[in-house]
């Protein structure tokens, strides 16, 4: 069995990635409460692989976990993972939803979902819990009066029906995981690369180093700046490249880039993600 | 009297922020709830400026206000400020600290003084509140039981006494603050320009925008990528440049930009801050 963590309790929407990456696979999930203890956990060998939010489509970077997989030796990213963000007004069955009084959830979901709440539920109070799983527990244990915005998956963990469904107001809302774990993937013949780096403290050294990846023809497909942390202005930077790093043309530009930057780790190559229902 | 909104209430750091900007100028302050509200109150016209915190040196950008300024149109960027975030231990005068039982504050400052509480006040339970400044306000109406994490400006406000100073786990914490407003401020001889743009879907198209750059030996002090919303995978990138928008390289160098991107917004030309007893 290999062991995995996640950000739980369970119906989250990692552990609605956890499933959709586990399949029916020899898995044994374990859930934590905190991104950095997940990936210690690996770090410490308690677990085999971790999946952990990076993106948001509207949120942005998740930085949690761009400090942990920056300053933590050793783990690599084995893969990467979409999933559409669905929020959905939870009741417990049988429930009249003229009837609901409060309306409860994390803030960041009753703040997604803020144009559904005064157009449809005008008289209902918003009420911000822990998770959005707590939010759902609440409704099950709790009376009629209550609703929960929450994922599918919570609805199923805590028996409650979906009253309305894709309630957010922004209906392209999608998150990236990446997993996590001592090492990462083979080549597939459709790869990226991640890596962070800093650069010296002159002007033009993070020019410099997209200057070789132009030259190498590799293309980037995400960079992000995360404070050095040691100095206000000071920058580590993320990028993400096409391509996996036993490639000829990515290993020499990676080679290039080590002697350009005062820090450089090869966070990883891995598949990139595709639905299996996506045509381009 | 020009009246300047910023977070508050009285006692945050950006209020603090606030008070060294106006020093003793003909200003009329007035605390917001949120930052998205107080950009909105300029573009409404009921406030003249605002200052907002837009980067920390652990936590990075503050996404609520690199998205108002990417977004709303007609606000410039006229100046900056660099504030230490210190962080003491606040008591009601002559408190006991052995007696301390109870430590509140907002979740970020309590987690930036962990090694601070747990080998100093390792017996008190330590509980999250909404603000720092609500924090300092229950310390000042309760019992002697009660320490708050704040800063000297809310001890001050909420007459308490500061029983430790500089308690936060890492010292190189600063924030830098914008102020907004409907004009930017004319060349100083030592200016910086913002800039935030979004560039065609297309491999190096980011390369090339910076190759502008290097092209008009312009440096760039920070660039920083958000989600572009309406996708994944898609950003819109925020650019610091060195030098004035009137400057004649600059100038040019922004026209070609505008030729090469598929959206460009020139944010403001502002002096670099300074600390008044910074010598390099």
């Amino acid at each position: 069995m290999i062991k995995i963590g996640y950000l739980g309790p369970k119906g989250t929407f990692s552990f609605e990635a956890m499933k959709k990456y586990t399949g029916n696979g020899p898995y044994d999930a374990q859930d934590y409460l905190s991104i950095p203890e997940i990936i210690l956990a690996v770090q410490d060998g308690k677990l085999d692989e971790a999946i952990v939010p990076i993106e948001n489509s509207i949120e942005g970077a998740v930085n949690a976990t761009m400090d942990m997989i920056a300053t933590e030796a050793g783990l690599m990213i084995k893969a990467e993972l979409v999933l559409p963000i669905r929020e959905h007004l939870l009741v417990k069955p049988g429930t009249d939803i003229s009837g609901i009084r409060y309306v409860l959830s994390h803030p960041q979901p009753l703040g997604q979902c803020r144009r559904f709440l005064s157009g449809q539920l005008p008289y209902a109070q918003t009420k911000a819990v822990y998770s959005t799983s707590a939010a759902a527990q609440e409704v099950a244990e709790g009376s009629n009066e209550l609703a929960a915005i929450g994922s599918a998956a919570a609805a199923a963990e805590y028996g409650l029906e979906i009253a309305k469904t894709d309630i957010q107001d922004n209906h392209n809302n999608h998150t990236r995981f990446i997993v996590v774990g001592m090492n990462d993937s083979p080549k597939s013949g459709n790869d990226k690369t991640s890596i962070v780096f800093s650069t010296e403290d002159e002007p033009g050294s993070l020019y410099r180093v997209l200057d070789i990846f132009n030259l190498w023809d590799i293309n980037m497909a995400r960079i992000e700046s995360r404070p050095a942390k040691h100095r206000l202005g000071r920058y580590i930077f993320f990028v993400d490249l096409l391509g996996h790093r036993e490639d000829g043309d990515l290993r020499d530009a990676l080679i290039m880039v080590s002697r350009k930057t005062s820090f450089l780790k090869i966070l990883g190559s891995y598949p990139i993600f595709r639905e299996p229902s996506e045509d381009k």
